[in-house]
C-alpha cells in the first residue's frame, strides 16, 4: 500500500475518550503542594482557583481513560481530526533512507495545538455555570485559543497580556478583540498585584509571571470567576492526548509503526499529548518506542535543570510542582519560540525523564531556524519555531539514518504555523539572529533560590 | 445519511484535469488585443512576454479539459485536497432553513487558492527551462504563493512589491524572503520604468499598475525570465478550476446539490474557479444553479462599470481586454480587501454575466467585517476580508431562507484566512472602519478615459 501524504482520520475514527498516561505509571508523579501548608493540594482548596472539574482531572493519576463531552467533540469537529503527513519531500530533499511523519496541529485560527485543551476548558467552566474565565498569555497563542472557545459557549474572556507583547505583537491581540475577548495589558491597574508591580517598577514591559498573578487575583476577587492554564497542567496534557490518540489511529491504519517521536517541549503539553498513548504501550510493557524532548539551548529545564519542588509561577501564587526546573526566578534570554521560555517541565514528563523513559536534547536557535526555513521550502507550510524545535531534532535523525543506511520512522509533533513570528523569520532571513545560552554560574544562582522543599 | 463537518476527497478522487469552462461557451469572451495594432495577440507575441504552455492555455477557448501534470498533482497533495464544509455553527447562529457550506482554501502558507495557479505557472516555467519568473504584488498573497511554488521547483522568483505595502507589510514580505524570493520595492531603480515614475513622483508609495510594468519590463530584459499573472486571465481560471471540481465531487458524494453558488469577485480567479464545473452544466443545459458573483461596493466593475475593451494594467503595457471594467486609472478608495481592488474582471467571468448567466452584487466593507467577525465566532476560522465578501452574501441568502422558510442549499468559496488582515480588522473592533463608494460622476470621469476601441 503506498502511503498518502495525508492521512485523515474520518469522523467516526476520530477518538472519543482522552487517556491519562499517569494511570499506567508505577511510579506516579510528585504531587502538587500548599506552598503555605508544603502539604499536598486538596480540591477544596484547588476550586478556588480552578473549574471543579478540572480539579477532578488534574488530581486523578488513576483513571486511564475521560470521555469527550459531545459539545466538546463537536467543536473538535471545526478542526480536527489534524492530518498525518508524511513528508515526502523533506525526506528527498535530506536524501534520507529514513520515513518521516508530522502531525500538524496548526490549521486553526489560533495556530496551534493550545485550541486542544482551550475549548475543553472552557466547557467545563460553562457547565459549572461560570460568567467566565481568566488567563495569561505572553505570545498569544493560548489566549487565541481560549479567546475562540469562549466565544463559542458565551463565556467571558478575560486575558493579561505581558506588556511588551501587546504592545509589540498587536495582531494577537486583535484576534482575541475580534473573538470577543477582554485584552489588557499586564502589569495592569485592574488588581493589586499590577498596582503593586507598577508602583515599583514604573514603566516595567512585565512578565508572564506577573500576567499570571494578575489572572488568578481577577479570578479569586470576582464572583462567577476561575483561572485557566494552557500548560504544564495535568489536565492540560488530559486534553491533548487527542493529538497522540490520532496520531496512532492513523498510523495503525496505515501499518506504520514510529521507532522514535519528537516533539519540543516548553511547558510540555504538547510533547505529553503526543506520546500519550505510545508511552502507554511502553508503561504496559507491550511496545517499546523513543521518545525526545527538543528544548531550546537558551532555556534547557530538562537537559540543565533540577528535578525538585518548585513554583509553576514566577509571583509564586500557584501551588508548589516537582519538576525539572531552572527556578521560576529564572529568565530565559530572549528567544524567538514564546511558548518554549517556561523554566520548569510538566511534573508527568519530568517523572517519566527521571525514570529514563524518555531523552531529552537541546538545541540553538539559529540550527531552529535553519531546519524552520528547509521545512518551509521543502514542505510548503511555515512553521512555528517553537515547532521548529522538533523538525531540528527530526532532521538530525533523519541525516543519522542517511549516515547509517536506517530506515528508521520518526515521527514528531508540527504544533503550529509561524504566521505571527515574522518579526523572528526576519532576524534569521536578516542574519541578525544571536544564540543565547545561559553560564553554568547563571544557572547555579538561581537553583540556589529554589524553596526548600523535600 | 448524516453529512460531515468535514468532508475531504481521498487523494485518489481528488480531479487529474482542469476544466476549461470556455470550451462549453456558445459565444466566448472576446479575444485579447495588441494595443499597438488593436488585432488579437498572437502566441508568438504573447511568448515574449509569458511562458509558452500558459499562452496555449490562455489562447485555446476550445479543448474542455488539461491533463494536470504529475508533478504539479504531487505539489498539489501538501494543501489538497480542500476540506469542504458544512457550516453548522453559523447556520445555528443565524436560525435559518438554509444549508450553508464552504469550501475552504485558505489552509496553507500562502494563506489563499493562488497557489493552485502559482504552482502550474512555475511548473510551465521550469519546463520551458527557465531561470526565473517576475510578478508584481499588492496585498502579498500572490506573491506569497508564488515564492513557495519557485522554491519548490528551484526558480528565481522576483517579485516588485507595492512600496506601501513593502513597507506597511513587512510580515508578508518576509514570508516571500523566506522562501527565497527577492523582493523589490516598487517603483524601484532597477528598470527604467521604476527610475522615471522615482524621478516624476520624488517619494512615491508605488502602484500596482506601475509594480505590473516593471515586473514585465525585467522579465522582457532578462534572457531566461518570464512574467506571470495571478488572476484575471483565462489560464488562471483554468488552474483555480480545481476549486469548483473538487466541491462539486465532494457535493455529489454527499448527494447534495447547490441552488447558489457564492465568491467573492476582484480579478475572477477564485470565483471562476470555483463555478467552472457547475457552470459548465448550466452551459450545457444539463442542470441549472444560481451564481452570485460579490464585489466591494468600493470598486464594483459588474455591477457599475462598463463592457468595453479596457487594458489589463494601469502602466498599460499589457494586452487590451473586453470586461467590466471601471477603467485602468480608476483608483480604488481605501478598502482592506486587497484582492478586490482591481479595476476589471476576467474576460470570461465578464462575458458570462453579460449573458445574463451570472448575478453580481456589490457589498459595503463594513457589513462584510460584521459578517467576518459573526463567522470568526462560530465557525472558528479567522477569514479574510475578500473572503468575507462571499460570506455576506451567504449569510444574506440565507436569512432570506429564514424569512421565507425555504431550505436551500447555499456554497460559496472561503478563499482565505485573514491572519495578515489584523490592522483591518482592529479598525473595525475599534468601530473606526469606513465605507467608500465611489460616486457616478467619479465613475464617469474614468469611463471617459476608455481607450476607444471596438
Amino acid at each position: 500500500m503506498e502511503i498518502p501524504y495525508k492521512t485523515y482520520l474520518t469522523e467516526n475514527e476520530v477518538p472519543d475518550a482522552w487517556y491519562n498516561m499517569r494511570a499506567d505509571m508505577k511510579v506516579k508523579p510528585s504531587p502538587l503542594l500548599n506552598p503555605a501548608t508544603l502539604k499536598p493540594v486538596t480540591a477544596e482548596e484547588a476550586e478556588h482557583i480552578f473549574c471543579k472539574e478540572l480539579v477532578r482531572q488534574e488530581l486523578d493519576a488513576e483513571t486511564p481513560w475521560f470521555p469527550i463531552p459531545k459539545e466538546i467533540r463537536d467543536f473538535y469537529r471545526m478542526f480536527r481530526p489534524s492530518p498525518l503527513i508524511r513528508a515526502y519531500f523533506l525526506e528527498r530533499a535530506l536524501g534520507t533512507p529514513a520515513k518521516i511523519y508530522y502531525k500538524f496541529e496548526g490549521n486553526n485560527t489560533s495556530g496551534s495545538h493550545k485550541l486542544n485543551s482551550a475549548i475543553a476548558q472552557a466547557y467545563y467552566a460553562k457547565q459549572q455555570g461560570l460568567k467566565g474565565v481568566t488567563t495569561e498569555t505572553g505570545a498569544g497563542q493560548w489566549g487565541t485559543a481560549l479567546s475562540m472557545a469562549c466565544a463559542f459557549f458565551g463565556l467571558d474572556c478575560r486575558v493579561y497580556m505581558v506588556k511588551c507583547s501587546y504592545e509589540q505583537k498587536p495582531f494577537r491581540r486583535e484576534v482575541m478583540r475580534t473573538y470577543g475577548a477582554q485584552v489588557t495589558p499586564s502589569p495592569s491597574m485592574l488588581t493589586e498585584v499590577g498596582k503593586r508591580i507598577n508602583a515599583e517598577h514604573p514603566g516595567t514591559t512585565g512578565s508572564l509571571g506577573c500576567a499570571i498573578s494578575e489572572a488568578v487575583e481577577d479570578a479569586v476577587t470576582h464572583e462567577g470567576y476561575r483561572y485557566v492554564l494552557g500548560s504544564v497542567l495535568a489536565q492540560v496534557l488530559l486534553h491533548q492526548s487527542i493529538i497522540g490518540l490520532e496520531a496512532k489511529a492513523a498510523m495503525d491504519k496505515l501499518g506504520v509503526k514510529p521507532d522514535v517521536i519528537i516533539g519540543c517541549a516548553g511547558g510540555g503539553s504538547n510533547l505529553g499529548g503526543l506520546i500519550s498513548p505510545f508511552m502507554g504501550e511502553k508503561l504496559r510493557g507491550e511496545n517499546d518506542y523513543r521518545f525526545i524532548a527538543v528544548e531550546p539551548a537558551s532555556c534547557p529545564s530538562l537537559t540543565r535543570g533540577r528535578y525538585a519542588y518548585d513554583f509553576c509561577d514566577t509571583g509564586k501564587v500557584c501551588p508548589l510542582q516537582k519538576m525539572y526546573t531552572l527556578g521560576c526566578d529564572f529568565i530565559p534570554s530572549a528567544n524567538h519560540a514564546g511558548g518554549l521560555r517556561y523554566h520548569g517541565m510538566s511534573a508527568t514528563l519530568s517523572e517519566l525523564y527521571a525514570q529514563g523513559l524518555m531523552e531529552a536534547k537541546s538545541v540553538k536557535q539559529t540550527d531552529v531556524f535553519e531546519a524552520a526555513t528547509l521545512f518551509a521550502r521543502t514542505e510548503g507550510t511555515l512553521p512555528a519555531p517553537e515547532s521548529s524545535h522538533a523538525i531540528r531534532a527530526a532532521i538530525d535523525e533523519a541525516l543519522e539514518c542517511k549516515r547509517t543506511g536506517e530506515a528508521k520512522t520518526i515521527l514528531f509533533g508540527l504544533t503550529g504555523t509561524g504566521y505571527f513570528d515574522l518579526v523572528a523569520y526576519q532576524k534569521f532571513n536578516d542574519g541578525v539572529m544571536g544564540d543565547y545560552i545561559p553560564t553554568d554560574e547563571e544557572l547555579e544562582a538561581s537553583f540556589a533560590k529554589l524553596p526548600p522543599v523535600g
